[in-house]
């Protein structure tokens, strides 16, 4: 029986969320979440997948509108490494694809390891993800729980980092939460992972729908809610404020200024927040200021979150060497996928920071469960002060969306990675030729 | 008399240097050097371009080869941003093109200000002031070194540098310079501005070969040249010694590593690079790795160069704030063009580092000559301890290609960027459909 990956199909996916103001905040005043989506068809027989093919792996990079079409080009860049070649089962397999994309010498030049194509390997990545872990019929988080401590090393590429974190370092904080992973994978079936909500705090929303989401958020069991700031600093003391009162004392609310501030911007408007007990400021300043995290982190008193536009594992082992942050934020689809997050992951575990990811946009909630699950039951052993962001945004076009209960993510028992975008949905949001579109053309584009 | 950007072309060139292992290096074996090419079209008259249309503007980004129809798309993707636009002419213009393009909501969340679209970003406002300079009638070195102090520190943007270098700062830094500017150009136009070359080094390229292009790199007058290492230790140091003994004690020799090490592996290799007085260590390690450079140079007593694959400024500027390099090597394609390398002259002119830019690859000569002249010119005001790269591969594509002699750049006097290729090479080396890459396709491809 053949089992080979047989096509590569690229989709550039927009919703035009920019309507709402869904996801505003003090940098992306108008984003239209969008995907550039990746399929991987194979001619290995399932039932996984309801159209009777081979089964498929599924995944993305999420963007916010313009530009979408250049990510879906770099996917595309890539389909001569992935298309002929035996579908993806084991970490071997998981392991070679990672550095074949990463570490082509020619591709590498555009970044190397960020930026576009490195996305664009991450999406292709976790696509091979989805698919190993349907074959092995579980969920990602699980499949990657039941590898050994020596599989799991053999996923990362430890270069560039081996001078904070040598392989046998890696095995040792794997081999150490060993033990503990039945009872934990156990706990996590019953209780589910904290997660915090977003949905309350976007800059365009008016203070009443800031009060009224910010009650409902208590009242659904979130115990961390999340307010955009750094736009106008009247502004936020007003809306901190309304929503300290929603809240009560005993409710964390972390601010993100989504790289809105200079270090001396950041340290003056976070000294006028602080009395407000913000839990974390995230992403005060450019992700790529490693320097100047820390000088933010020193010269005020609220703790310190980044990840979300990290590059990848390079820019996160300084961001732990400094001293930068307080809360390691990484994206599922911002870095070369399941790989380089596990090198984070590690990395966070051996100077014992917590990890608390980004989330939101579009299916990010529903991929990056899988890796702060897999962080607890494997690496890290603990989800205390821990929390995965929520956004109730656009999980109805997913096959196998993310499910929330109590203020806690339900872990996935659904095979792979939850990734996969219903096909009337890929086929509405298609852009620009899908009705969603069609239907917002003026007449002078129609013509 | 309308004076409008009209049209925009950009096209895939590859030229198949990867079969003479010019430009291979420990990373890059097999280069096949490529630009992505843009062309903004005017209905501005002007004389200087041969075909008789509107002066043009010309830009590029080098890529290595496989990417490069992504790098296209990129460019492609500002077309709208550039397209009916009144023809940049003035610092104004410039700046708010360059922020337009960096700052798009959007398109940020693809970097944000790296990789695949920053470097697009930074071919668009290159041809931006390619166009502008020919309006002016100066070469753009010139064009730049007549603008004054405010009107300079008026293109740059300083979001994320400001706890380093405000405006105030850069100002005095030009001001500083500005009385010396007509003498220093007068002297520039005599004598040249100090090169080395990289030609005899490359790693694959037999001993025998290596030894006879460092004679002619000294008879030629180069006081500078470069060999590749970190392939093979054992190499290198026969290498090393054979090109020592090649250029006599007096000639620098400088080594390259292209990223290839871990900060141990490079501390370990340099301590042993040593005794054959290499002049500095460029690119030991992950371009992103502010503090490794830190730890490299610290650590053995070669001094450490990097840059041609820093993203952006707020990079530059940590490099310098870590105390992590002693040579700031720009390029003039890697971040958001003449404006953002702006701030990172006048962030390498506070810390007194001096600049020495990578060129080479396809017109990064061409491009980069202009940014060390203006900064001789009008900002550090100083050549010592400076020299701009030189390769000779693939300047007869240019209709105003470098001019070295006596081992020294020629200023150049011929209005713009020097980024005008001839139409016959841009003809020749379009991927895939040019002759020179229809002629290599095997006989499959070509059914």
């Amino acid at each position: 029986m053949s089992q080979t990956v047989t096509d590569f199909e690229v989709h550039d996916i927009r919703f035009p969320t920019s309507e709402q103001l869904d996801g505003s905040d003090a940098m992306n005043p108008d984003p239209d979440y969008s995907a550039a989506y990746v399929v991987l068809r194979t001619d290995a027989p399932d039932g996984s997948d309801d159209d009777g093919a081979g089964i498929e792996g599924h995944g993305f990079c999420f963007t916010i509108g313009r530009g979408n079409e250049v990510m879906a080009a770099a996917i595309d860049a890539l389909r001569p490494y992935v298309v002929g070649r035996p579908a993806p089962r084991t970490a071997a397999d998981l392991g070679a694809l990672y550095r074949e994309l990463t570490h082509d010498s020619q591709l590498r030049w555009l970044g190397p390891e960020k930026g576009v194509m490195h996305m664009a390997a991450g999406a292709v990545v976790n696509a091979a993800w989805d698919l190993a872990a349907k074959h092995a019929g579980r969920p990602v988080w699980q499949f990657l729980a039941e590898m050994t401590p020596e599989e799991l090393v053999s996923l990362v590429d430890f270069r560039y980092i081996t001078d904070v974190l040598t392989p046998d370092e890696a095995l040792e904080i794997l081999r150490t939460a060993e033990p503990g992973r039945a009872e934990r994978a156990e706990r996590l079936r019953a209780e589910g992972y904290p997660a915090y909500t977003t949905s309350p705090g976007w800059l365009g929303y008016a203070d009443d729908k800031l009060v009224r989401l910010a009650k409902e958020a208590v009242a659904d069991g979130f115990t961390q809610i999340k307010l955009k700031v750094g736009g106008d600093l009247g502004d936020d003391v007003r809306r901190l404020s309304l929503a300290r009162e929603a809240v009560g004392p005993d409710i964390r609310i972390a601010v993100d200024a989504n790289q809105r501030w200079d270090v001396a911007d950041a340290v003056e408007w976070l000294t006028v927040l602080a009395p407000f007990d913000p839990h974390w400021i995230e992403e005060p300043t450019s992700p790529d200021d490693i320097l100047g995290h820390a000088a933010v982190r020193a010269g005020q008193p609220v703790k310190v979150a980044t990840g979300e536009h990290v590059a990848n594992r390079v820019v996160f082992k300084q961001l732990l060497q400094a001293g930068a942050v307080d809360f390691v934020q990484i994206d599922a689809a911002r870095v070369a996928g399941v790989n380089e997050n596990l090198a984070i992951l590690l990395l966070a575990a051996k100077f014992g920071v917590p990890v608390c990811p980004h989330a939101g946009g579009v299916g990010l909630c529903e991929l990056v469960q899988h890796l702060s699950m897999f962080d607890y039951v494997a690496v890290s052993g603990s989800w205390e002060n821990r929390v995965i962001e929520y956004v109730d945004h656009l999980h109805e076009h997913f096959a196998d969306p993310t499910v929330i209960e109590g203020g806690r993510y339900v872990a996935p028992s659904s095979p792979g990675f939850s990734a996969r975008m219903l096909p009337d949905s890929i086929a509405a949001h298609r852009y620009p030729e899908g009705p969603v579109w069609q239907a917002r053309r003026t007449p002078e584009e129609a013509n």
